[in-house]
């Protein structure tokens, strides 16, 4: 009897931000095979002898795309219920709508499990809302990891730039000087604000605020590092007014190690 | 002393898709301000002495929203652990930002509680992810609740066509004939596969597909109610090339109740 795939979502890194859901098809799991943008902590309340990381296999990513979905469709056809058990959402740039199709086209019932996306929470846990009735009303999410040597359809920045809504950059550091350059290029006022949000909702959150034409400069004096996601718009400037009294699960758990 | 206040997504209605955290803060709260777009299982596991609806106090928007503001500061100053609880995620569409600003203008602590997007959820439900390699590396989330009394910034239909990338739109039904003729008008080729969800995640979901071209009479022939989804774009069409292997969490309990 074939077994069943769910392909869930982890969130962006605070255990706590896992849905009950998810917990639950965790725990149900004969084996969970995840991938490297896992939390830490998530990773670590998983048993050792049913994880199986499939986040580092190659360095070529289309082999390890591939070697993953063969391996959820052998595993359940072994009969296992198996959790494809992703960072952020898995059909929100994780690569989830190839593994529905190849599940599907071998007969193998899978289930999703949203999470809670990077792309939101992100930006959210340093203070700045997508959305704001004065400022924004659409939301752009896009991947700033452009690999030349693949056949993603390009991102029209031009086009972008032009949308009045916010902007979030997913993997937006590597290539953050060239998406910068391309959005004023296009027309976007230079003192349009913007923000970096590295290891969202994780021990060690750094947040660099700045504007378009500055936010470069900000990152590097904050050190950000790789990866984080970016987000440019008005509702950027919302982190600086709400700040003082804004508490997040970083501040929270340093409180409570004062206690 | 001053309380605090927590504003906290709790998904698109499913009770199983809070995060553990949400329900924390649920559980540890003196008051739950929520709304109406909360799925019907998780407001009724809120006991009901500590529940208040802000959600229809009256006709205004603005009145009600200046009210929510008032009251959340109000009960905090009382010393009262208040959440707010929000269908989705507070900070997109939901007026996080606002009340964030007004907690911080009026000196009261606040901690933000991401929650499952209706918007990635919605979608994914249905078989459909937002992103895939092939077809599609942008999604933009829009409402298409507009009021012209409002001063929203106005959607640019006519740059939103042009993304190439996914469109999501958010109260997607009532303006569904305008926003459809707008896409097209802007170049939005006619074929382009289209989606509506109702109720996501709920009992009763359901789910109409077709092209830009024909949803709105797909929308009524399925008799499609409002609120809902749309999603327009080619990831629309991968539902058909998954939905014989899908479960979804409404099937799952229908399965359930067989047993």
């Amino acid at each position: 009897m074939t077994g069943r795939v769910f392909l869930v979502g982890s969130g962006p890194g605070d255990p706590e931000l896992l849905t009950l859901k998810a917990q639950r098809v965790i725990a149900e799991a004969d084996v969970v095979l995840h991938d490297k943008l896992l939390g830490p902590e998530i990773l670590a309340s998983i048993p050792e002898e049913k994880r199986e990381d499939v986040g580092k296999r190659a360095n070529d990513d289309s082999t390890t795309q591939e070697y993953t979905n063969q391996r959820l469709v052998d595993l359940a056809e072994d009969g296992h219920t198996v959790v494809r058990l992703k960072g952020g959402d898995p059909f929100v740039f994780g690569r989830g709508g190839e593994e529905a199709e190849f599940l599907a086209a071998n007969g193998v019932p899978f289930e999703y499990v949203p999470g809670i996306s990077s792309a939101i929470a992100g930006p959210g846990v340093a203070g700045i809302p997508l959305t704001h009735r004065e400022y924004a009303s659409s939301v752009t999410f896009v991947t700033g990891h452009e690999d030349p040597t693949k056949d993603d359809p390009p991102i029209d920045w031009e086009i972008l730039a032009q949308t009045r809504g916010t902007l979030v950059v997913l993997m937006g550091v590597g290539t953050l000087g060239m998406y910068v350059e391309k959005l004023q290029t296009a027309g976007m006022p230079s003192e349009t604000p913007a923000a970096l949000v590295e290891r969202a909702t994780l021990p060690g959150q750094q947040v660099a605020v700045g504007t378009l034409d500055t936010i470069e400069n900000d990152s590097t004096a904050v050190g950000i590092e790789p990866p984080a996601i970016a987000v440019i718009g008005e509702v950027a400037q919302t982190r600086d007014q709400v700040i003082s009294f804004f508490q997040t699960s970083g501040e929270r758990s340093q409180n409570q190690d004062d206690t």
